[in-house]
């Protein structure tokens, strides 16, 4: 499989057509499972890794499933190739970063991946555009049951599924959804949303997982608890919960418009400019800036640009797939340089009327 | 006389013409002189003001001088028309701001003007493009041994010219050059210069004068010393110093280009950019980027704009040029949106290919 493909076709999670797609990027499902026959992957030594990768390599290409899933030999590629899986989200950073026999099988669609040997021998994910838990719980729980049918889980009668580290415990199962929240920032009241979620045990992270800043005013939303409730009590308490987050970035959109039209109004023209002309930009800024072009184009504050183009911009301009679209690696500089250089080409046509 | 048409052409020293234009905008020679049958003009009643605008209306429409001098009222005009005139720099601020009686009288091309009621009864000036101190001295002395045919000035043999405040008494000369320093602010090595500048006794300010912020990094380089030395000794003194600092910026211009032309054409990019897009920009910050547009364009990083146009932005941006451009009174926020709009139209077309 030529990865270069992956810089010419976006995920269905990018295209920006799900329900709420304005506000709501992306519902993701994510089950850890592991073999019962096998210690834990922090536990196991080469040999064993090197077992576990080849025995779940011919389960996941054999499961009875559609979409097909292609398997990829992690290990086997570039540091580039693997960051370019880590930005479309088809696998983690922790598992493009670590050693030894490690894979991941997923769909053309990129909807479905399933990592292997990661902190679980088993990682499946279903990541689906806008507010769309319940199909992606659906997709996940029939590929699961697929992949039960032909390899043998580590699952305790009393527990549940097992797992690496204890928070994963009982349905393995995290739900998260990915929100653009950029007027709930302009309006400062972001820190507000999340002390209200902290409340109820519910995590918010940046676009690219724990620790990251929540640049271009992505939050993830997702469960901490999986032991003691079942999956669809787990989905039903973030799926309940978003719809107020989603309303309060709606309303806070509209008195922004209703209030301070000039003032969005000039922030995200400026953005779209600077977008257009600056010579160096790094990733942050330009994620910064999309943000509020995003939030424009929303507004109908700008034309002659959707937000599946604003979408792929985000992802285009991340450092792998910049570099998988220039064509050669990059240092940091010349990123910031040919990051501005594609970006001018890109929006070179595209000059928005101000409505 | 129709003050809109001073909107449709450029005065001599905005066009950029003159030697050392691209960091000398202008050279100004100005005379303060008094009529030796009246008070100075803080010590004269009403009557006796309006008997001097009338006396010297009717001398400056006559004497014997080419360009002929147009004498306007300004008391008759418009807060708005007096701000004009002071942006042009044909009056002071001070002057637009007084009462009473006065006037001001100048040539068509605005190289000469001569203010009526100042703080002086008498303000003589030429300002030319460029670095042009003698020529405006040659200038300023034939209009003043014109006058001074027909107008007895207040004069002493053991002072000289006698003016309302001491510290223009002697040669009544102030000869000043606005330059453009912004490498030397851009490397931070202005406030070296002024320095320098205060220890030899010259003083400098902003654009507009006495106070003024140097917005748009225009320095104004002027003599504080009138008294004890000839016109010729003040001009050489300030006309020795400035090809030194004018020196001094072009190898700061040149070391930018040199050591850091990616983060110098950054700037001067963005700055284009914004302000093609913005929606609305106060009149410190479009100067602030004209700066950086005014710099790019001499270091040969823009094309598809020259100097003479970038200078007629700056000037076209004031508050008072942008209500008569727009043809009506506007207050500050909708001077922020206008100007924004009329940058934009102004730039659309100008798509500044990166040499």
């Amino acid at each position: 499989m030529n990865l270069n493909s992956l810089t010419k076709t976006n995920g269905e999670w990018l295209r920006a057509l799900g329900p709420d797609a304005d506000i709501v990027i992306s519902s993701r499902i994510r089950l850890a499972r592991n073999l019962s026959s096998f210690p834990f992957t922090n536990r196991v030594n080469a040999h064993q890794k090197a077992e576990i990768e080849t025995y779940l390599k011919g389960r996941l290409e054999a499961v009875d499933f559609e979409p097909r899933l292609s398997y990829l030999n992690l290990a086997a590629l570039s540091t580039l190739d693997r960051l370019l899986l880590v930005e479309r989200q088809l696998i983690s950073r922790e598992l493009a970063n670590s050693e030894g026999p490690r894979g991941v099988a997923f769909a053309p669609n990129e909807i479905i991946s399933v990592m292997v040997n990661e902190e679980d021998h088993i990682r499946l994910q279903v990541i689906r555009s806008g507010f769309s838990l319940d199909e992606a719980w659906q997709e996940a729980d029939r590929l699961d049951d697929k992949l039960e049918e032909k390899v043998p889980y580590a699952f305790s009668e009393e527990l549940g599924y097992l797992t690496a580290c204890p928070t994963n415990v009982g349905t393995g199962l995290r739900a998260s959804v990915m929100l653009h929240l950029p007027a709930l920032v302009l309006i400062k009241q972001i820190e507000k949303v999340f002390r209200a979620l902290q409340k109820i045990n519910l995590a918010v992270r940046g676009l690219y997982g724990e620790g990251s800043r929540a640049s271009g005013d992505f939050y993830q939303i997702s469960n901490q608890v999986t032991l003691g409730k079942s999956e669809t009590t787990i989905i039903n308490e973030i799926r309940d919960v978003i719809p107020n987050i989603v309303n309060y970035e709606r309303q806070a959109r509209q008195a922004l418009t209703r209030e301070s039209r000039p003032l969005v109004l000039d922030r995200v023209q400026r953005a779209f400019g600077t977008l257009k002309s600056a010579a160096m930009m790094t990733s942050e800024e330009t994620m910064d800036l999309l943000s509020s072009v995003r939030l424009g184009v929303n507004l109908g504050l700008l034309d002659d640009i959707n937000i599946t183009e604003v979408n792929e911009l985000f992802i285009h301009t991340q450092p792998a797939h910049l570099q998988k679209l220039i064509g050669r690696e990059l240092d940091s500089d010349e990123r910031n340089s040919e990051r501005a250089r594609f970006l001018r080409n890109r929006l070179r046509e595209i000059d928005p009327q101000v409505n």
